[in-house]
């Protein structure tokens, strides 16, 4: 396979809501960031988070296997700290391979489950 | 953090509806741009507003610190007017230094709350 | 404001459900290109639909004003032919003048509403 | 028309839940890649699926032909290996002829339907 994939991401929405109407893991409202690392070498990617009113947190290190697919919950984030609920933030990925970044949400605040997609922007 | 992002940005959806079936800020009909200045500028951004039958309308401006997302909300705008809701519109940003803009709806006319998401169309 | 856009763009999926939950315009199950022409000339549009099993249907013409957007229901164009129903498809679109496109559908096969969107895909 | 599309995509999202509140076919919990093929030659894809914890599988080998679209669901891919339910995983797509690929799910693990959808990752 040819190399396939960029270093930069960005994911301008990120929103975790503290509420969820299911204790079922798969249920719970979160936010995932899905990265794909198609390469045979091993991804070492640094991701920022970004607030509205507060300087960004991280980096946050994620090391994906060669081949391998991440698909990233925000929510079980805790080094070098947990991310805020209810709390708008953006966030930026940094990687020394290309990688391929899906955003992904679900929202089960309500008795239904919600969720939503988007390729993140993506840069050189 | 290498710079990212781009200085022009377009969404050609929007549409906010009148009605919602909740009081709760977080749950009424909203359209949304998720905006992240990731650099160490602050960010002016002119945002001009397309209908389907009159003149645009705008700028509406917005400025961004350094290193901060704005998840702005088109029903919070008002001036140079507000945005008439029941009413198809398509939106272009313009900023001085590179962003990432990304677009949110949550739709709740209904008793279950819909949202969806995409990254805009970003051009250099 | 500066140009923006691009001549050509395609949406890979496409489906329009004949069943809806209601009776109201805006809630009947639909597909829809949002299309933005930010230029100062009119924007002739020629969209072609592709099928699974037959040739291609089109041109379908659609014209925009300078400085205007259309929210375009594939549900109700008619020449050179009606949408099928409960069919997938996708559609290409050519313009004169860069325009924007996003893809966006509401399903309502069920009582509740179910919206998607993105960026369509866009060619210089 | 000219030619459009690019010959290798990626959907880093891919997750297909072995639970549907629906026993009709569209209804089922399903995961689809939109692969739009609109030049006059056919077009042979190889699609590679990759995982969290194991080796890659693939390609699948899929054909379209000439002018045609295919909504390929994910769920009934067989050889060389049927996609496990309820597993992470991530889609690389390499085509002979430029397509246009998009993603779509459409969840029902819950009563109600929730579809999502997104241009895939594109590269020339």
């Amino acid at each position: 396979m040819q190399p396939i994939g960029r270093r930069r991401w960005a994911i301008a929405e990120g929103h975790i809501s503290s509420r969820s109407s299911f204790l079922e893991e798969a249920l719970v409202s979160h936010e995932t960031a899905c990265i794909l690392n198609a390469r045979d070498h091993q991804a070492h990617v640094d991701i920022t988070l970004f607030f509205t009113d507060r300087e960004p947190v991280g980096p946050y290190r994620v090391t994906i296997a060669p081949r391998r697919t991440l698909h990233l919950r925000f929510n079980n984030l805790s080094e070098p700290a947990a991310v805020p609920r209810d709390t708008d933030f953006s966030s930026v990925f940094e990687a020394d391979v290309p990688i391929i970044v899906q955003h992904a949400r679900l929202d089960s605040r309500h008795a239904e489950i919600s969720p939503l997609s988007t390729t993140a922007y993506a840069e050189a």
